[in-house]
């Protein structure tokens, strides 16, 4: 076995460093020369680029265009949503002038302080203003409306502990904004953008997820209320993988978007936002992958199958070649993407791991051997199983299990959470239980005090208000010993 | 007519005035809130999506990976290259701070100014200087090399004067950066990405261009060559639509990225960068586009065909749309993209004017009698000519028409290129003609003092050595009188 893969972590020994150490060893990503910033290697970026397109495309279908807007943000923009400067003002990047200038005591250039900016910009760490700023503009009947437009693009968002994928200054994401000319369409786009979450991360990410609505606490800054996919992970603990924002008319009302309506009166824009980010690579990792590396979704892996031969004498190649490309050119017609190694400058043993440390899902073997018996090896990533089969057919063969793979990890992603999701309604056993992982259903009186000494007391939150779960008799609070309002998802979360 | 189209200034009037109202109402783009910075509407977006999609096809074609590196960079990496900084520094936006507060003193935020960084961050101007610090990192020996990358993203130079594609503060992009083990190899893939550039623009934007190289001034800063693609727009004057650099051992050097080459000795890397961007966008419109409005090449335009059905009874609507959407149909399974447009609220007089002024390459109309006839009427965008057609068999016929389309708007471009690039030895004529347009090849000294001289007194610039133009004997340099080096291409530039 290869080197690189004996140095991984064990996720038994340490989680946290078996997932540092995963991204840096599969070449996914690591730290750039700026603090909190990554740089996307290109495996990893061949991941992210198959979610794009799969996602984009799902946009598309509800009727969403792609537009983009400016990346900074005039300082103003950001004060009139109470809210929203509340909850960003912390961690944005200023740019407060446009110019270098030669050092005049020495080497190098400094900033020129003639160029100093009237107003500040900042680099926005969400659009909701800037666009809104812009809606303003393109607003002035129900006619107008609904605006479905999203962008793909960069952001910023200064934070102090960072980890690769999961928390990251800069990020990638897209980031939709709708304008409605009712409540009631706004509110049920916002719903329908999180079921467009969930059936991506269950039908690409083979991602189980909790849907439900944030607490008051847990909201974006701005919305009326945030709904929320949570995915979790194989320590039990929690991940946030996309949010879909009602908003209300909070923007409409702080940019002065208004329109004539139906009724000949002028009204605020409804409006709704919605995100996911390079997130969601951290989710992909964490949730499938194994000791030996990662194991990736076909529907998402850059290579799904990796051919290898193994040979002693050219003339074994040479024959092993001609069989093995035609196995390669038939794979290639169904779509699959394919990638033939005969690479003469690596050991077998070393390109087993190495692809194994990369999650390719089906590794195809073959020797002079099996060439003459008509056989190939076949490994399958998710269960690391081993057979050989008659390599007559085998494109059939792999075609099939690519999507029983893709179905086998969600199941057994789908397994885990189900078996960890806990009800829960007495707080001692709650402190207890929550620092081995899960997600514990509990009744919970509403109150933002309450929530808040869960959190000081166990560092779990309130990850949602589960869709789908009985809030009728909800119980009595836990903590409070309250009338409970709701059956709430807790857990510690990344 | 819409009142819209009405209003587009003409060609002849005012070019410059033409092109601004053209992005504006086609909605392509328009100004943003800050300043030098655009929105980039839906229907510009769809476009720069497809440019995006087929250019990075083609790059993959020839080995080259995706990556994401971050927008932020130290100020100080900035000056390790000499001529770099000197190219950039002028025009890069600072990050200052990393928060913002409450006015203590008011409304709204200022910058914390607890909140200083200690090295001043810039947005990239373009991206060489965080890469090669981290190729660093990764190149170690030849049996690294080459490393092809690229990323697409956005980019910021502060602009004085800005218009909407051609030269905005921000734009968007794609930037490749590989490095190699032998000049040579730098050399030849710096080449190699120019002429993808140019099949991209012949194939796709049916852009025909000039391929060539820039003199020492005009070349990018840190570069040893920069080869450029040049177009012409319908004023004669000259558009750079795409470089790429061979950056010889510059940034290798600047940067330490050394590696231990086959005969076992340490050598600096070899790099190219090249890139194009947001700016083909200018290009494409400026070059095919009418009085009428925007004219799309068919491998681009976000909708091929739209039909539009002519109706006066609801029953006849009836009709129409049964035979249309079977005639719809027809055109996606070809994957052709169509826009059925039977919308009410809005005459077919208007919607004939807002599809040409958005450059739809074909339209089909259907009436009544049309059906009864088993005709359609269509229309091809390049050249406005209309014809009546049998409706039997239209998709076929619309197929191959979208193709002599594509093939049309080049020739014409390609001729008038052609007829506006004059051999021009006399200085007194050419200093006459060049307020005109077109691209004059002339004999050059090859000093930076003639170069400075016919930028002074014409505004003209010398675009390129050209390729394939014979280079024995030049003449006389028609500025200097004396012995000229190279035949350039010589001309008022975007």
């Amino acid at each position: 076995m290869a080197k690189e893969l004996k140095d991984l972590t064990k996720r038994s020994v340490d989680y946290s460093r078996w997932y540092n150490e995963l991204v840096v060893k599969a070449e996914l990503a690591e730290q750039a020369d700026v603090r909190g910033c990554m740089v996307i290697k290109p495996y990893g970026y061949a991941i992210w680029e198959r979610i794009q397109q799969s996602l984009d495309a799902m946009f598309k279908e509800t009727g969403v265009q792609n537009v983009y807007f400016p990346m900074l943000i005039p300082k103003s923009f950001l004060s009139r949503e109470a809210e929203h400067v509340e909850g960003f003002a912390k961690e944005c990047a200023v740019v407060t002038h446009y110019r270098l200038k030669a050092n005049p005591d020495g080497d190098g250039v400094v900033v020129d302080p003639a160029a100093k900016l009237e107003e500040e910009l900042i680099i926005r760490p969400t659009s909701e203003t800037t666009i809104w700023n812009t809606y303003k503009k393109w607003i002035h009947s129900w006619r107008d409306l609904p605006l479905l437009y999203n962008q793909w693009c960069n952001v910023m968002r200064w934070e102090m502990r960072t980890r690769l994928f999961l928390r990251t200054s800069e990020f990638l994401w897209q980031e939709g904004h709708t304008a409605h000319a009712t409540k009631q369409e706004a509110e049920e786009r916002a719903k329908q953008m999180l079921k467009v979450y969930a059936d991506f991360a269950e039908k690409y990410l083979a991602l189980p997820v909790v849907q439900g609505v944030k607490s008051e606490t847990e909201r974006f800054a701005g919305a009326l209320d945030t709904y929320t996919i949570e995915a979790m992970m194989q320590d039990g603990k929690a991940l946030q993988s996309g949010t879909s924002h009602f908003l209300g008319q909070n923007f409409g009302r702080a940019f002065g978007v208004q329109f004539v309506n139906k009724e000949n009166q002028l009204e605020y824009a409804w409006a709704t936002s919605w995100g996911v980010s390079t997130r969601l690579m951290g989710a992909l990792i964490m949730t499938h992958s194994d000791d030996n590396g990662l194991v990736l979704p076909p529907h998402l892996a850059p290579i799904q199958v990796v051919i290898v031969p193994i040979y002693k004498t050219d003339e074994d190649l040479e024959k092993l070649n001609t069989r093995l490309r035609e196995i390669e050119t038939e794979l290639r017609k169904r779509g699959i993407r394919v990638k033939y190694d005969n690479a003469d400058n690596k050991r077998p043993g070393f390109k087993f791991a190495d692809y194994e440390l990369k999650g390719v899902p089906v590794r195809l073997v073959m020797g002079a051997r099996d060439l003459e018996e008509g056989t190939i090896e076949l490994m399958r990533r998710d269960t690391l199983e081993k057979e050989t089969r008659a390599a007559e057919g085998i494109e059939d063969y792999v075609e099939k299990l690519l999507e029983e793979i893709q179905q086998n990890i969600y199941c057994k992603a789908k397994t885990f959470l189900d078996e960890h999701i806990y009800e829960c309604s007495d707080y001692e056993e709650f402190k207890t239980r929550v620092k081995d992982g899960g997600f514990f259903l509990c009744p919970w009186d509403g109150t933002a005090e309450t929530e808040a000494r869960i959190k000081e007391e166990t560092q779990a939150t309130i990850r949602c208000v589960p869709f789908g779960v009985s809030q009728e008799n909800p119980g009595t609070d836990m903590v409070s010993g309250q009338p409970a309002k709701y059956r709430v998802l807790i857990a510690r979360a990344y």
